[in-house]
C-alpha cells in the first residue's frame, strides 16, 4: 500500500478489528492512544477544532462492554474517527470554522453520522474546516499543518483540511469530510492520503452545514483503499465488483485537466500513465464538458447558495467576524441575479447528461487531482492570492462536482514523484457508479504500489 | 348541480359514456358536434387558439372502431377535451400564448396528456393562455370572452382563460389547465365552472411550458364535481372517501382572505357559510401563514424562474414581440439576487410545514376564490391597471400555491348571489390530500345545490 511504510499511520481498520475481537487490545485503549497522540500533536498540527475526550472514552467503554457481552456491531465497531466540523454530532459544538453565531442554523445529528455511531464508530472530535467550507484557506483562522513537511507549514488543502491532516498524521483511523468542489480530494492529495467524494445522492446530507446544496457531497479520508472499501461496504453505499486494469478503458481528459501542470505533477502523472499502460490499461482521449461554467458556478452560484442558507442579514451583521476571504467570495453573489443562477442550474443538468454519456464509453477517467503542488502557507498572504490559489488548486476537482460525478484521489507513491510531495491521482466515474469507482481505485492502487 | 340548468353545457361525462356504449351516439358525432359549436362560437369567444379539427375526428373514429371491436378504455373513452396551450400535444403547435419563437423550449407530449389520450380522450384543440401563463390578462394578445355576459366582454380570469371559457361555453366536455398562482381556480370562479388545482406532485409536469417550476401544478375545469371525480379517479390521482358536512371542521382564514371583499362577494360568501352551518359544518377561525411573502414570491421569484427557463438573452431579443405586461413583470426579476430567491425558497418550506400543521386541525379551509367580481375587459387598459387587477384577482389563490396546498373553486349558485355573477368558493386541503378535498367539494356542492 502506498503509505504502509509511514510511521505516523495507525494500524489498518481490518487489523484493528481483529485485535479488538481477539482481546489483544480494547477500544478504550485504542481511543486513549489516539487521544494521547492528538494531545501531543494537535497544538502544532491544529487538525482538530474540538477534541471530545470524555465522550470518546465513554463510547469506547460501551463498545468494550458490548464485545464482552458477545455483541458484534460489525467491522467499524470501536474504530475512532475524526468528523469535519460541518457535521452535527450530538454533544459537540458545530462551528463550521466560523466565529459567527450559528445558533439555529444546523439541525441535529444527521443519519450519516448516526449510522457510523450505530455501527460502533467512536467520534474523537471535530476536525477543522475553512470557514463555511468556502475554499481551501482562511487568512484569519487557524490552518492545519500539512504533515508532509514538519519543518515548514505547507497548505493542507481544504476545505476539509483538518480531516486530511488528522488522517495523514495518524490522529484517527479514518475521517469524514464534505466535498463541494474538491474539499476532500484536493487535501487528500496534498496530505498524501486517500480521499473519496461519494456521488451526491449516495448518503443523506441532513445535519450538515451546507455550503451549496446542489453540489455538496460527503467524503471520506482513509490510509488506503482497503480501509475505504471496508467503510463504504459497511455503510451500504458501494458494492465492489471484481475489476482489473488489464483491458480497462481509461479516459484521459487532456483539455483543461492536463493543461499547465506543475512540472513535478506532470512528470509523476506521466509515470503513472506508463505504469497503468504496462498493466494493460487502454487510454482514450476524451473531453469533459462544463469547464467553461466552473467560474460562474463556484464564483457566483456557490456563494449564492451559501447566502441563501446563511441569510444576507446575518452575513452583513457578522462582517467583522468573518474571514476576509469568505467576505470577499460571498459578497460576489450579492448582485448575482436569480434567473442567471436558475439558468446555470438548467445548463448544469444538460452538462451532467452529456458527461454521463461520454463517461459511459470508458470505465473511468483519470487526471492529476490538482495541477499544482502545495505551497508554504505563508506564501499566500492576501485575499487576491488566496482566491488565485483556490482557483488553481481546485481546478481539476470542481468540474467533477459540477458534472455530478463521484471521484477518488489516490496518493501517487514516492517512487513516481522524484522527491516531490503531495501529488494525487484523481479517478472519476459516472454519478452513482461508486462501486465501480472504488474497485478501480483499488486496482490502480495495487499497480502503483508494485 | 350548480350549472345543470345552463343550456350551453354538454351532457355530463357519465351520460356521454353511457350513450356511447349504448350506441345512441358515436364519438365521431359527439366530436363533430363540439367542433361545430367551436366553429360557431370561437370567433367571438376566442377560447381556442388552435382547433385540431381533423386530428380530433380521426381520434374519435379510432374510438368508435375500438368500441365496435368491444374494446373499452374506461370512463374517459371518447370524451372531447380542450388543452391549455402550455401543454405539448403531438401534432399541434405550442405557442404558450406568445408570438416569440419557442423552438426547442418545450419537450414532446408529456405523461399527463399521454395518459388522457391513452384512456381515449379526444383533444379538440389548444385553449388560449395569457402569454407564458404570466398573470390574468394581456394588453396586446386576444382575451377570451367570459360567457357570463354575452353583451359585454368581461375578464374571464387567467392564465387558463381559454380552458375556463371553453368549459363554461360548452366547447368541450372538460378542459385542462395549469395553476401557478390561481390560473385555474380564479378563471373557474369568474366563468362559473368547477376548477381544481391538484397537489403539485400529483401529476407529472413534463411536456408543459413551465412558468415557475417550484409552484406549477396541473388543474382541471369541469361542469361539476361528478365529472371532476370521474376524471380524477380515472387518472389514478384521487381516491374519494365518503364524507359529509355534518360535523365537519371547516377552517376560516379571515385575515387577508376575507379582507376587503367586493360587497357582492362578501354577501354571497356569508350566505354560503350560513348554508354550510345549517348542514352541520363547524367553523374554526384560523390563520394561514405566508401571505406576507406573496409579493416577493410572485413579483420576483416567479419571473426569475420564468427567465431562468426562458433565458435572459431570448427575453431581451424578443422584447418587441412580448406583451407589455409580460415585459414589465419579467423585467422585475432581472436584478433579483439569487441568494434572496434561495432564501425565499427555504422560508417557503418552513411556511409549508406550518400550513400542514395548521390544516391538520381541520378538514378543510374555505374562502372566496377571488375577493373581487370580474370586470369588463376594456376597463383595464394599461400595464399598471393590469398589475393591480392581477394582484387583487389572485390574492386568495396565490398563497395556496405558495403553501403547497391543493384547492377547488366551486361556482356559488345564483340563489346565493343576488344577481351577481362569477363568484367562486375556494376549498383547500393539505398537500397530497386531494382525495379528501374532492370528497368535501362534492359534499359542499350538494349542499349549495339544495
Amino acid at each position: 500500500m502506498a503509505n504502509e511504510q509511514t510511521d505516523d499511520l495507525p494500524p489498518s481498520i481490518g487489523r484493528l478489528g481483529a485485535d479488538l475481537r481477539s482481546g489483544k487490545i480494547t477500544a478504550e485503549a485504542v481511543t486513549a492512544g489516539f487521544l494521547q497522540k492528538i494531545g501531543a500533536s494537535n497544538p502544532k498540527l491544529s487538525a482538530y477544532a474540538h477534541v471530545a475526550h470524555e465522550q470518546a472514552l465513554q463510547a469506547a467503554r460501551r463498545v468494550d462492554a458490548l464485545l464482552r457481552q458477545g455483541v458484534d456491531l460489525g467491522p467499524l465497531m470501536g474504530v475512532p474517527m475524526g468528523v469535519k466540523d460541518l457535521f452535527s454530532v450530538e454533544g459537540m459544538p458545530t462551528a463550521a470554522g466560523s466565529r459567527a453565531d450559528l445558533t439555529g442554523l444546523v439541525g441535529g445529528e444527521g443519519p450519516f453520522i448516526r449510522k457510523l455511531k450505530q455501527m460502533g464508530c467512536i467520534v474523537l472530535g471535530k476536525t477543522r474546516t475553512t470557514e463555511f467550507a468556502m475554499g481551501t484557506f482562511n487568512l484569519t483562522h487557524p490552518t492545519p499543518w500539512n504533515p508532509i513537511d514538519p519543518s515548514r507549514k505547507h497548505m493542507p488543502g481544504g476545505s476539509s483540511s483538518g480531516s486530511a491532516v488528522a488522517m495523514a498524521a495518524g490522529l484517527c483511523a479514518f475521517s469524514v469530510g464534505g466535498d463541494t468542489g474538491g474539499s476532500v480530494r484536493q487535501p487528500a492529495a496534498f496530505c498524501e492520503v486517500v480521499g473519496y467524494k461519494a456521488s451526491a445522492a449516495l448518503w443523506p446530507l441532513e445535519g450538515i452545514f451546507p455550503l451549496a446544496p446542489t453540489l455538496d457531497s460527503i467524503g471520506l479520508f482513509t490510509r488506503n483503499m482497503d480501509d475505504l472499501d471496508l467503510i463504504a461496504a459497511a455503510l451500504g453505499g458501494a458494492a465492489m465488483p471484481a475489476w482489473q486494469l488489464d483491458g480497462a478503458r481509461v479516459g484521459l481528459p487532456e483539455r483543461v485537466f492536463c493543461d499547465g501542470l506543475d512540472p513535478e505533477v506532470e512528470a509523476a502523472f506521466n509515470k503513472v500513465l506508463d505504469a497503468l499502460k504496462r498493466a494493460g490499461a487502454v487510454f482514450k482521449s476524451m473531453d469533459l464538458p462544463g469547464t467553461e461554467r466552473v467560474a460562474e458556478t463556484f464564483g457566483r452560484g456557490v456563494p449564492a447558495e451559501f447566502l441563501g442558507f446563511f441569510g444576507r442579514e446575518r452575513f452583513m451583521k457578522n462582517r467583522g467576524l468573518l474571514d476576509p476571504v469568505v467576505w470577499f467570495r460571498a459578497s460576489a453573489a450579492l448582485d448575482y441575479p436569480a434567473d442567471l443562477y436558475l439558468h446555470l442550474l438548467r445548463e448544469r443538468h444538460g452538462l451532467q447528461e452529456q458527461a454521463r454519456r461520454i463517461l459511459s464509453e470508458v470505465d473511468m477517467a483519470i487526471m492529476p487531482t490538482s495541477p499544482a503542488l502545495t505551497v508554504p502557507a505563508d506564501s499566500v498572504g492576501d485575499v487576491d492570492a488566496v482566491v488565485a490559489w483556490n482557483a488553481r488548486a481546485l481546478r481539476n476537482t470542481q468540474p467533477i462536482n459540477l458534472l455530478g460525478l463521484c471521484g477518488v484521489s489516490l496518493p501517487i507513491p514516492a517512487a513516481y514523484c522524484a522527491g516531490a510531495r503531495g501529488i494525487g491521482l484523481q479517478l472519476v466515474c459516472r454519478n452513482g457508479e461508486d462501486g465501480a469507482l472504488l474497485a478501480m481505485a483499488r486496482a490502480v492502487e495495487a499497480v502503483l504500489a508494485r
